[in-house]
């Protein structure tokens, strides 16, 4: 039921990215990896994007053995299947994985060979779409079936429907919002600061130093760790598990159970995610706000060009997210009912959190895979018949 | 309405003080206020327990004109009225403010005049109860007619009628719980996180090379103080207000106003506050548990000393607190409710979520008003009466 062994591959962009910022990322190479296959009619593809620290590798194994972060959605027989579906993982521009990011080289430097560090330029998740855009149309792929994500990943299905709404039929995001709320930001706010007031963080050029801000990602992960997981899971897996017998009566030395395991998350992020890269893409998720040039008004946003109008949008929350709780779920729905845009919408009674979007919840992953199966009898009624061809 | 100009006294102990970890602490200074008069019977006095970055200086003005942290509540003619009441504020043993704690000189260090640092003993709610005791003992009063706090306050309000029965008769616990969920454990702990990692704190002992761990009390304050505010008031206050007209498009500079507010937060408290005081008291915060000792069950932990069982509450939450939600009151009063202890619950749906126990709510305030009018009108009935006193 897995994919098996996948690799990545890359391809570089030498036209020159315009971004939101008004400034320009010159020349860009993506990091993507495809599984299942491109039907003759090339209307069987799905675009998958990620969230803060996930990548490319959406499904079966790296070369190092490891699996795509939603391969329990994206395989053979598996709700997106990829007997069915053409599908499309890309880092994106500004991460660490592979894609141009702030650790390779800048080549608007007069230092040559001289990393991006914190002068990689600030990327939204338009700008993302944009990136993401044009590497679809390379692949020779017109229209996407479906553009899918989670959180962050949601939000740039969304803008895609905004801002290439002729390359896509489907937009699917899941525990997303329409923007942050003043608590996202300022969650997002705290782990910057940690970063950025780590001492090894040298302005974003530690790079040059030979050393990493890792105390300052350890926090900004611990911190972004505990708006991910419900509190009443919180409670059920630690409550207040002591790690040893006895208590040690210490303010420095771990006591509790959650201690340990926020303290162990915190040291595997800073091991492996870069400090450019979280600042550039919790800056995205702050910005991103499509209502904000319709005076706030998301209907409007959705309105405001008429090829919007026929997609058609699955929309899912998860009961216990209050990162993005169902309420922000709702937001979009209701802009969407208002323009009388098709959509589904599924209120998931999952215990996980704002996490429940990456696990296996049975009846989550039912609406999943039932709306995988509508496009995909879309995708069939669409391809001409053997005997319509001869005729 | 004010009290006006207060002065802050001062008493010294030179009995040790067992603490809970099997430590002591050797001698000890107290930092206290009073306001009001202590009545002829003495028993007309409450004792106010203060949270974790607030003091003695509960009511009236400091010496530069600072008005005390709960002043809106205790006042002539205030809830809690001092020409009723004769009102005592102190500070704990390990705050910063005045009080013996990590700033000050170690008796027991052979090198004279060291400072205790990150060696100040470990200190809980009990042990800060211990103390308080051993002052109201020293005023000469035998039994409180209250003891009042509000977050950690009232932990240690909870404690006093556990630990020390028969020196009160009213138990006034506002925005608290019977401990912490592992989320608050999660969130204190990136707290110490932030300032243990941070270089500047030299494992605690700072004083001594002449800095201040400010980054890592900055990143402290920023991510607690997230956690007082609601939020929907966060969003009502702040929303995605921006500080400039035009995005600026940066990962550093602050685009929102919410982030100029934390960041100005995290600056103030880096300031003023100590980063071991810091480390002790959401240390005693995490270890506050008394259903422990009794299986979990915080009703046994009522029932374990007859003495407790006559004592009478008054549990106060806010609707909006995510902090220490109603839910969590709610398992005090039940406890107390099992034991047929007489307590009196108000759920006050106030929008400040944990501040509002800090803020002037009308319908709040009157609980509290009428909660006291009935403690004053027993104290007067418990006066003898000059014409008793005559036969």
């Amino acid at each position: 039921m897995s994919l098996g062994p996948v690799t990545p591959q890359q391809m570089f962009f030498s036209e020159p990215l315009p971004l939101q910022s008004g400034a320009t990322l010159p020349e860009y190479q993506l990091t993507y990896e495809t599984y299942g296959t491109l039907n003759a009619e090339r209307s069987n593809a799905v675009l998958v994007c990620h969230a803060l620290n996930a990548s490319h590798h959406v499904a079966g194994l790296d070369e190092r053995g490891v699996k795509g972060w939603w391969d329990n959605l994206v395989g053979p027989g598996k709700p997106l299947d990829t007997n069915r579906f053409f599908v499309i993982g890309v880092n994106n521009p500004g991460s660490c994985f592979g894609s141009t990011g702030p650790m390779h080289p800048n080549p608007t430097s007069p230092v040559p060979g001289r990393v991006w560090g914190a002068d990689f330029p600030v990327v939204t998740v338009e700008d993302w779409v944009d990136a993401q855009a044009r590497l679809v149309q390379r692949l020779g792929i017109t229209q996407l079936a479906a553009v899918l994500g989670g959180s962050l990943g949601g939000m740039q299905a969304l803008a895609w429907t905004l801002r290439h709404p002729q390359m896509l039929r489907h937009c699917i995001a899941v525990a997303t919002a329409p923007n942050l709320s003043a608590q996202n930001i300022a969650f997002n706010e705290v782990a910057r600061r940690a970063i950025v007031t780590d001492p090894d963080f040298h302005g974003g050029h530690f790079y040059e130093h030979g050393v990493l801000p890792k105390r300052g990602l350890r926090v900004a992960r611990m911190v972004g760790h505990i708006t991910y997981l419900a509190e009443d899971a919180m409670d059920t897996k630690f409550g207040r598990e002591l790690r040893a017998a006895v208590l040690r009566y210490s303010t420095q030395e771990i006591e509790f159970q959650i201690e340990s395991y926020l303290r162990h998350q915190g040291d595997k992020f800073a091991e492996y995610f870069d400090a450019n890269t979280y600042l550039l893409i919790t800056r995205a998720l702050d910005y991103f706000d499509p209502a904000a040039a319709h005076g706030g008004d998301l209907a409007r946003a959705f309105a405001a060009n008429p090829a919007t109008l026929d997609k058609r949008f699955l929309i899912v929350s998860f009961t216990t997210d209050w990162r993005f709780a169902p309420e922000r779920s709702r937001e979009i729905v209701k802009a969407l009912v208002d323009n009388r845009i098709g959509v589904s919408y599924a209120e998931i009674d999952a215990p996980h959190g704002h996490d429940a979007f990456l696990l296996e919840d049975p009846r989550y992953h039912a609406v999943m895979r039932h709306y995988f199966e509508r496009i995909a009898g879309e995708v069939q009624a669409a391809v001409p018949s053997a005997d319509e061809g001869l005729q």
